[in-house]
């Protein structure tokens, strides 16, 4: 199956539904969803990213990410697609799931 | 203990005795001890970075990362002594260990 890239109304409209409840809200930067999610420590960020890497590979779907001791910056985009897709707002979805502490 | 940073001399000789035998070198790169790791998949990325984690916890000395499916960009610094010291050596040493397959 084609993964399609969504457009920017279907993008927009996506955002605003994930960022429901959120107190920290994801964004669009350099034409990919985007959040920083901070951490009590090291231990809790790299557990975060361990939980988002074992569903992300289940998925078939990675994200790119900087981590830097309790931060963790997620950038995500669907490159077969050339743009974001609607795996990028599942992944984010997940992940808001997983960083619950 | 204070950790002190390295001098330039220093940086060089070590740079040089971490890079022996290596194919792919360290390099310095805005004042850092920087590799970019490359793996056949995401599975092996995320091995090498959970083993290297855990030793850097354990070490109380972390990387900044940046990953993207297969390829782990690893960046050095000691923060706490403004710049590059023994113990971003040692962590490179480490990582160079786990990073075999």
């Amino acid at each position: 199956m084609e993964i399609e890239k969504l457009s920017g109304p279907d993008i927009d409209k996506a955002l605003v539904e994930l960022n429901q409840g959120l107190s920290e809200p994801w964004a669009l930067a350099d034409g990919k969803l985007t959040k920083t999610f901070r951490f009590r420590n090291f231990i809790d960020a790299f557990g975060f990213m361990t939980k988002a890497a074992i569903w992300a590979e289940k998925q078939r779907h990675h994200p790119e990410w900087f981590n830097v001791y309790n931060s963790v910056r997620v950038q995500l985009t669907t490159h077969d697609a050339g743009g974001i897709s609607e795996k990028d707002f599942a992944l984010a979805q997940k992940m808001e799931k997983v960083s619950a502490p």
